[in-house]
């Protein structure tokens, strides 16, 4: 019998199919198979390569394999650096509501970066001092796409919605206590929030967000619908 | 057998005792029930009387045996007028998300003016467009209490508590759709909210936050601790 | 005391400061406040302007004060074009699981047509018989942003995402029955998707998801990042 | 990449704006951070400074740099004196159902004291023994607030609110095992009291009573009504 | 193919087995299927008949053929005396918190009394005004059982069970609305109730508690335990 | 500010009051609390004494000072012989669905024959092999009450209240994994269980069970309903 | 813009593909739909084509056009005879617990029997009154497959698969009340029975149950794997 | 008193009855009750005999008793070979959706061989990487059944029943996070499933999936319906 580790399928084409390159998802998985897959992936790619959710002792045995790869310790990070990706020209905002909240923006930060995206942090800017974030707002509005990270109750996105004409991914945490149900809370207030113009990801799920805000970054280069040939019969 | 009606039992000295009158919850009740209890508390009271939850339907059958009985149609409250109570020179705001939360907020603000309140209405103010709010914060921060309805995220309550020095009370609805789970996602907002001095009622139930509003109002007149006897052996 | 529907305050500001219009939700309202707010909108902007989840009952009323009215069936929305907006170049691809699906499908693909993109529908094509997928999926990659609508198990936004370079906007639907729980089920299954692109919208909210692909189209003629001027002192 | 603790923005403004000093919620941050806040905020003000959900590692970090620094064990409140500040003569009672429910208990009236009241506390007097209750009611009442704080079947804020004529502060904890779901059976029991002037706060949120408390006795000495300007053009 | 009546197959050994008749429950079943089934009864059993949850519908379908049947109303319940069952000098007490209650109360109740037993009932008596509930404390004492009916908060079970050396049954309501979740709130409630001696039946479920009541007071007339011959080899 | 233990009021009247002692319920308190209060119990009464959910440590503090202290290990239960309680004369069976619900099992019995009870352990006849439970079926009709344990599906309480005459306490208990939710699963089905007679406790509340079984047992030696005198003016 | 009933793909290559033939779920959609596509579908194939969960209205569409459909009212199925499928030679016993669950029986035992198989219905013989299972196992244990329908506590499909040695179909229904939450309670005892051999289908899923086992007693003529050739290289 | 182990009433025949063996749930037993349960399986049996959720340390205890004991660490299985069972001719293919899940596929895998199965295992097939299915497609439609093991979305199932014409066997495993409720959401997505011919088993119940498997296998060759003798007189 095989062990578990030899029945991974890095998704090697991934990258050309979807544009977004494999991700490892470190939790769950042992230093052993973490550090295995990533030296695949590094024959595979000439791109960044990382692994989300990941341990100090899981950096420890990537490391040994992989000499240049980096541990970013909040964000819970390992990244090893590939050929830089081409810079893609995008603008993300990450916004947490507490500093209990920032390893979460960090993780979305990190991968946003990881993924060739110019990120600006601005953490701490919760509604319940709203004029912290009233303060920030002109500078918010730069960007190309924001990331609001929030526990508790909330609703840091879906009042930023309301002052930016840019995409807003909401990402709720699990940071509270009580009847915050490890982030049950926080996920139903984004998904029923009143402003438009934002999508939520799931609890604690600081890479998709940043993956989602990639994927409208890459909109910018885009051909106009004009010069795209659409026929579908249906 | 008796029928249920006249298993009722008024609580007659609930006034003395809580500071609050009995008031009638219609919803569930015939209207002809409503209509015998609320004769019954007129001969035992003074004051305003009033029922809940009324139905256009429950308010004929009262003002049949009560003429004087009048129908809050949106807040859905029939009100017989008593001797008026004294003025207990309690202002009280109360704010709604949006429209819809209206009904929910008038049965907040009829009921705080029968107890006796001078009451301010602004609605239509949620956080999805903020600038709507902060127009009306000077004015809003002049009352004793502000009662916040919203539905949906529910994000009212914690934004307005962050801007004022009195207390809260969060009113959740269920106004919204699909992840709302009728009231649900609001409660949750409100019970997980950051900032500090709010207190949240039943889904809907802005007549329980009038009560406690007019409990809170009720403390204007009271006296200081240092002439308060208290000793209490633990 | 003033109406409810005197209280609502139409958001005349909103298209300037978040890009969006304001809309009516009309569930709720009675067709005399949809009326009384689509005209008060009418001579703000020059824009179409629109209704969501509005009844025949509710565009009679509407039509009775502003004849060039429409009513999408399926959608159950009422339009009332402006001049045009300009047209934004955004192509969208509106896809649902099933039959059922469609009119959820309907009010994200009509929303999005009003907000100036060129919509293509493609229904009916779930996960349970993939080849009906497959067999679009070129043509689904042409466009630059996909609203997957689905309800039941959910599956279709995770699987297409898993295939496409471009953003996919995910739309539970409450659609199935038993243990679905009113697209609870859907939804969870969306927010747990692995693949990475996708932002989650509320249950039905067919229009929430065009919003978000229409700020999202709204990239494709913004600056690059080099040109932005974007100093934050964190 | 500047560390989490360089993102926190304490809010010194809040005490001005809200009424309420800026509190440190330990938990979920390391006792450096917890250190480097306190100091921060030691500089800024006078009153008295603290951080509840706190551990004896969090006080040992803090009274290195702020020796005058308390530590309130079964409160897990650090707590740093200020200059004293104004006696509010507001006069709160805690009441907790049972002995487990002592250490919220704690968290509320140390919360109350540090921000000036004078609290008597009432322990373990929960309804399954109700001759306990009735035997203290008389001195309860005599005070301006009343915190309820209840585990399991969270009865003790509906039993008490039906005999006091002054607002009631219920806690829900998460005390109790089985069907009790870490303290959801508590708190829906509290937002379903029948008794009227009930504010429930989040489950184990004794800070959090005692900080509405302590706006409500804030109201003592509040002008009266007549002599207040409203004008509010809705 | 045979219809759905022609399947149900009347359980006329229960009697024997457990000591309860076998009880239709109504809804869910066509009038016709209802008389079939009481005829089929009638016909085994010289005991009183009963069916709950309980049209007038149901009971036109009933008196047809069965032209002794009555119909409790409140109670919901199609009663066709039998040779009355002996008399087991049973007391059972039905108390209800609110009187929107009482219908469960009757179900309770008319089932105890068709059951065989003597029954008090004592509504209205929720512990939001306690007093009512103190005043009826000694005669409540004197029964062998107490079925306790309450919804909203559900407190009255464990507030009685700490009075009383009998059992209690607890029977939660889905009366109330918001956050009660159609009884869950009231469920929760009695089953983490702190004081000991109670047993909690489904929301609504009068019929049940009457049942466990009925087989507690058959109790009376047992043998001791002395003169049982018990030998299990485990 | 006094400790949490002297807070704590022991019951002292309970027994007199409700028929049952004052019981410690160990968990959340600290082995000297336990001791402490045991201790001043073992002054007031001169019946057995003892707690439940303790732990070794626990067993270890009470025995210092209360050298008779036995610990049962299986139930957790720490008990302090008294002067015997009269035996009341009751049978108490109590079944395990399987090897694992019997911790929860042996909580019961041991508090049922702490309480004065003669206990019958019949363990392991889940219904899943349901020729187990027929075999003992004969037996455990000749006990005056049964208390079915069971985990996972929970179904022992209903099939076996389909046998016999006497009432079932059903028990859930947290046994299992995966969709159980911690006893959710259980818990429900025995609250929706279709046989009469079934009372439930909380999950994994053998303590709970007992006490009522006792409560029933007390019924045996209990005076008829002719001879009482109930009069209650409703 | 095509109306939602052109969007429909029927997916005619499923027979082929799955075994399994299309089938139209009729709710949701209009009679109209109902009919376009049931004519569709019975120009592609000479089977057996019907539609679930359909009303009397949906056939009268239906009849219109294609005379020879039937209509099962208590299976609510419309069914048009194609040139019969061979016979699979399989033999289904379908039980259910209690006669409310008739139509989910009637549902699966139909489909079953359209798809090709010889249905035996054995109904209303639930675990509270176990002696009528028992009477029937012997038969029951003669089937290839067992589908076991219950609401309430959902018991038989866990008591079922503990007698026999084929495998088991658990429907749970939303038959029940109060805390039942609509079949939930079924489901999770289902899911979470200790007997083997039991696969689970949606709440009320009748239709599901009969496909799968269809698809099960499909296997009789199965090759054996000796002659089978798999080679995957993992 | 006994202790717990004695308890045990192992099954012994269960096999003849259900044609499944005995086998021991590890999770909740000690090491030592668990050898001594398969030391009494072992000598009452020819089979297999094996426990699940069994860690290293239970194995230590077995093996020291019972020698020949291997431990399928992954699997997390002790297994102890009996004589052989006869080859059932089944084939079963074990999909995962990720290597996350294999832990839950190994469960499967390992007990369907021990029952007598030809096994394949294909691991990380999720559909967010459709082609990795496709791939193997054609080799998957080979086998007899197909057991699915998906966490997250659990959108495997119902994308694999829809291309095969063989029984699925759906697993959802609690692999994930967030809003995955551990397990929940991929158990709704499963049970919601729209693709026909799936049963669905506990969460992580890997085991159970493969005892359904089995059953399954077992019919190839069972006799056809016309030999059977079926007659049951409903």
């Amino acid at each position: 019998m095989k062990d578990g580790a030899e029945f991974a399928r890095p998704d090697f084409s991934r990258k050309e199919r979807t544009g977004a390159p494999e991700v490892v998802f470190c939790q769950g998985k042992t230093p052993e198979q973490i550090a295995s897959i990533m030296v695949r992936l590094s024959r595979e790619t000439e791109e960044n390569i990382f692994g989300t959710r990941a341990t100090h002792k899981d950096h420890d045995a990537v490391v040994a394999v992989l000499p240049q790869a980096m541990y970013h310790e909040e964000a819970r990070i390992i990244a090893v650096p590939g050929k830089r990706p081409a810079k893609k020209e995008g603008a993300v905002a990450v916004l947490t509501a507490g500093t209990a909240d920032i390893p979460v923006g960090e993780e979305a930060a990190v991968t946003a970066e990881l993924l060739g995206n110019r990120v600006t942090r601005i953490y701490d800017v919760g509604v319940a001092g709203i004029h912290r974030l009233l303060d920030c707002i002109d500078e918010i509005k730069e960007h190309h796409v924001i990331i609001a990270v929030a526990g508790m109750e909330g609703a840091l996105p879906s009042v930023v919605a309301g002052m930016v004409d840019v995409p807003v991914i909401a990402v709720p945490t699990s940071v509270g206590y009580g009847a915050n149900f490890d982030g049950l809370s926080a996920l139903l207030t984004m998904i029923n929030g009143c402003a438009s113009g934002v999508g939520v990801v799931n609890i604690d799920n600081g890479y998709g967000a940043a993956c989602l805000a990639d994927k409208i970054t890459g909109m910018i280069g885009k051909q106009k619908t004009d010069e795209i040939d659409i026929e579908i019969d249906v």
